[in-house]
């Protein structure tokens, strides 16, 4: 089995942060000449000057919680978007906040986590994760369709069917929360459906109780879990390792004291906050709301 | 504005059957080569003998309401499917049926019934078919993509939502069911919504009545339906002429006595039987349990 999903994986990591800085320029240049929002927001920021963490730290974050108030403002997605013809979705979340998807093979990144958390060609995996307004749905079934795996596009809900698919089809992989997981293999037991072709489980969105984890791997299926925004897309994930998650090769990512825009040092709780090198949607210093810690 | 999707909608009639028939039996062939169910239904058949409708019309009809059973002996498609690993997604009718995509651009063919209800690129579209289960949203998901629309992705249900995104998105054009394209307008209306950037509407998958045509028109969006089935993608199409349906280009029809084989005369009601030349899913002579006559 091969363990790394490309040669990205397995960098020298001051090679792979040398490279990320060395494409800041290009990217920030990029969204002030494309995205009217960038523009504005980074008005006094010479791209060509931003080559270092210290100099990117001096840039504003720019959190999700202004998502809302910007783009009502300037629709659909407050100037921040460098695209728009080419886009393929458009997303709501509530607020509303809109998120685009562009076109082309796993736009969201999400192959590289599948792959990590087992997933191979030929894998046939159902997709509990919604598809109507948010994006989760389609951010898994891209990044497994470009594996080369076949989705079931369940969605959520309808449990009982759930299982009766899973054992019908003899499904491999399962994608979507870890309690809703837990839902259908008590469902399937209920039922006394046999899915033990179920041997894998990509999870995401909510807390995963180590006990879960504990008790799938006892009747043969591995959970590994991935954390995605949608505005982002993959941001990081589990490996066999189990020790914390690994970053997502694309973007870089800052913590930083909460309100603030100062990162703190490696090791110390505070925001999570990303630099994306999305063609499309390329977001500068995003601040997500979520806290962790670089290990 | 351009008249046809592509060439083949000019095509002389004469020439179109010439080369439908030309194609047959090698389609026949694939079937009975990769897919173990048309071996047996048609073991007596040689397909190199297959080239006009009077020898299709001896094979025999291979009926929607078989397929739950021949599925149930034969996970997942009855061994009526041509491949396996390369498919992209597997849907789940209730039956259960299951119904395969595969793969590449506009796998379903929806994007010419699109493109004949004035769907252009750019168009940004709200699909509110589901996408969960059925296959409905990713069918007309997939055309639309192919011509170059952007799509939301809304789904059923959550009209006030519905309306709000039309309305805030600016989005020009809708798909999905003829009786939930009411109830988004009343809904607009009620809330005094602005969709007026609204100017055409896909629907399908029930009866449009012609009042609501009319009145969809009076306000400016002009309605044009499709028919299309889960196994066999688009079948046929309304253009501007609203003569009839158009049939869609990469399949033949045929309309037989219910519940035989046999062809009845041009302008008679009977069963639609339609042999798709679908390389994943090579359909001969299946018998879709609609009505509807030759005009």
């Amino acid at each position: 089995m091969p363990q790394y999903y490309d040669s990205l994986e397995a960098r020298d990591p001051e090679e792979r942060e040398r490279l990320l800085m060395a494409a800041l320029p290009g990217q920030i240049a990029h969204a002030k000449r494309k995205a009217p929002g960038w523009a504005r927001i980074l008005a006094d920021v010479d791209p060509a000057g931003v080559t270092s963490r210290a100099t990117l730290a001096k840039l504003p974050v720019t959190r999700k919680s202004d998502l809302a108030k910007l783009q009502r403002a300037e629709r659909p997605f407050g100037g921040l978007n460098a695209t728009l013809a080419q886009l393929g979705k458009v997303f709501v979340s509530p607020g509303p906040i809109y998120e685009p998807e562009g076109r082309g093979r796993d736009w969201w990144r999400t192959a590289r986590a599948l792959f990590a958390a087992g997933f191979r060609p030929g894998d046939l995996a159902i997709n509990t994760f919604a598809y109507h307004f948010t994006p989760a749905g389609s951010m898994l079934e891209s990044g497994a369709l470009a594996l080369g795996c076949t989705v079931v596009p369940t969605g959520t809900g309808q449990t009982e069917m759930q299982a009766a698919t899973l054992a019908d089809l003899q499904a491999s992989a399962y994608i979507g929360t870890p309690s809703f997981l837990k839902l259908i293999v008590e469902k399937a037991d209920e039922l006394k459906a046999d899915i033990r072709s179920l041997k894998k489980a990509a999870v995401g969105a909510e807390y995963l109780p180590p006990a879960l984890r504990a008790a799938c791997a006892q009747r043969g299926i591995r959970v590994l879990q991935s954390y995605a925004s949608a505005d982002l897309g993959l941001i990081a994930y589990e490996s066999d390792a189990l020790e914390g998650m690994i970053l997502d090769e694309a973007l870089i990512l800052e913590i930083v004291r909460p309100g603030t825009g100062d990162p703190v040092p490696d090791g110390e709780i505070g925001e999570v906050v990303v630099t994306s090198f999305n063609p499309d949607y390329p977001l500068m210093r995003f601040g997500t709301g979520d806290l962790s810690a670089i290990l």
